[in-house]
């Protein structure tokens, strides 16, 4: 039996199929899918919290070695991670897929699966959204809305010299899960997992702007010195970052040095860990950790401290490194 | 002097370019462009109302024939268009970007430059979005949000038999724009104007929807014969359009008779023109009518009627044809 591609199906046909994965529609939606536009009751007493995310077949994820389920994950989870590190709630989310015309109907449904799962997952309504064909690479564009309380919003403009740097988790195990992946030979779960199916932080983000716990917080899409150079931009700090406090993956660490490279700054380099980075003033930290406790299943590591000298640097056993700079050309 | 493309600039670069073409942000943007989402204060006492809707290279416009500022505008007034047929304002949107290397910085200039100005135009901020490169073909992504009072949001599911059709503008004239556009000869300025720099009837939408005036609504993004396919199909409803009552643009039906086409059919299957097709009840006719008058500007017609036979049919002097079916299979 030939596979069937998403060029054989109408418009209304895919629709119905992303229909049959989603929930019904919560009480908040007065019109969904399937008219011009969706109609929302905004959220009572709350900020709304906007963001915009795409995947890129060929820059974001390889076709050959990323399940659809998995593109389906990150393109949400990527998303998400940007609420979290406003310490927003997720709440719905619109749906932008340009899709090449030999898109198996197979991997359409994995992918519509795996996205609508971390949906439900993280209470998040799939509310509308549009459908393309296009002749280049697969293109999954997300826009998320969430919210929070005011005066509770995170962003990366609050961190003051003095206050501490918390990571949490853990860093360079999704980049080395691609390597991995690119490899092809043995690869380790903890690092592919990582990689194809990231957790955004939100409960972490809710949780630190809830207990205004938290004086800044930026996520890690683009790796931990990228993070910290922005953070420090947008707050007008330095950031000094302790080497030897990086909880960098155990198996991460192993693939990068049997490759004979630097662990440390190839984990500070490597993106894609979805991680929060955020800043607590010093009188705070005791309630940021009693707040830790209540949330229980992430880890979370004091990593650095902020200060007025203006510059980003890494701290190796007492010799400061300049932080390799996050900003590349965009080409 | 060579050419600066994209993929010469950061990201950053990138966006500060962008954002020298937006206004002061206004009060209720809490956040803006810069962080990892946009944080707002919702409109009081309305409902939201939220679309997106991706233009791509190849499919949507041909960079041949489409200048920079054209694919920027075409791309906002689309969702615009959205935002128009549920009746509501404009208010905000996100851009997702997905750009290839060899875009000419000038022409991504231009391409924000056309977008921008319509923004100003309608009163809608940018409050945020994402860019990325690709080695596929340029991808204009926008999300927009409006608001709209409770109970005034309009849809496709209200129309009753006996309402009657109202259709805004023209029709045609687009799709014979491009037409000539790819011809590349003699060209009309009323057709390619309208394919390059379509009008969005959203003071017209508004009205329809604050007089309650309208008892549904949808935009004409794939012709009317599409259009009013969706819109008796959610209404339950069927339609009789009478042709002889339609408004075709007459240098577009000059073009379409001029190659030895039906102008009716060719008008009647041709998208892009972005009128709002609408049905009044007949007792609200009167209203409509006053409502239209305040207005000024667009002229609105009457062109058909619906009925309780389910079927959406083209009564040609009296002679009922079956209209074309809007759908088409996605690839």
């Amino acid at each position: 039996m030939s596979p069937v591609y998403v060029a054989d199906l109408t418009e209304s046909e895919l629709v119905a199929r992303i229909q049959s994965h989603l929930p019904p529609p919560p009480a908040w939606l007065s019109v969904g899918i399937g008219d011009d536009a969706a109609v929302v009751e905004p959220a009572r007493n709350r900020l709304e919290v906007l963001s915009v995310d795409a995947l890129v077949e060929g820059v974001h994820f390889d076709r050959r070695f990323t399940p659809a389920g998995a593109i389906g994950h990150r393109a949400l989870a990527v998303n998400l991670s940007d609420l979290a590190a406003m310490g927003a709630e997720p709440r719905l989310a619109l749906l932008s897929l340009v899709l090449p015309a030999d898109l198996a109907i197979r991997d359409f449904d994995a992918m519509i699966e795996g996205l609508a799962k971390l949906a439900v997952q993280e209470r998040l309504h799939v509310v509308g959204g549009n459908l393309t064909q296009s002749p280049g690479p697969l293109v999954v564009d997300i826009t998320v809305s969430g919210t929070v309380k005011r005066r509770q919003a995170l962003s990366r403009r609050g961190a003051r010299p003095g206050d501490l740097v918390f990571l949490s988790g853990s860093i360079g195990a999704a980049a080395a899960g691609l390597q991995m992946l690119k490899a092809g030979g043995v690869s380790r779960e903890t690092c592919t997992g990582r990689y194809l199916f990231p957790d955004a932080r939100v409960r972490l983000g809710v949780l630190a702007a809830r207990n205004r716990a938290a004086s800044s917080c930026i996520d890690l899409s683009d790796g931990l010195a990228d993070g910290v150079q922005r953070l420090a931009a947008a707050s007008g700090v330095g950031i000094r970052i302790d080497a030897a406090a990086l909880p960098i993956e155990p198996d991460a660490r192993r693939w990068f040095e049997s490759k004979g490279d630097d662990a440390i700054l190839e984990a500070v380099d490597s993106g894609d860990d979805y991680e929060l980075l955020f800043t607590v003033r010093p009188q705070r930290v005791g309630r940021m950790r009693t707040a830790l406790k209540q949330l229980g299943d992430v880890i979370v590591t004091e990593v650095g401290v902020c200060t007025s000298a203006k510059e980003v640097v890494l701290d190796r056993a007492g010799e400061l490194c300049p932080m390799s700079l996050g900003y590349k050309h965009f080409g």
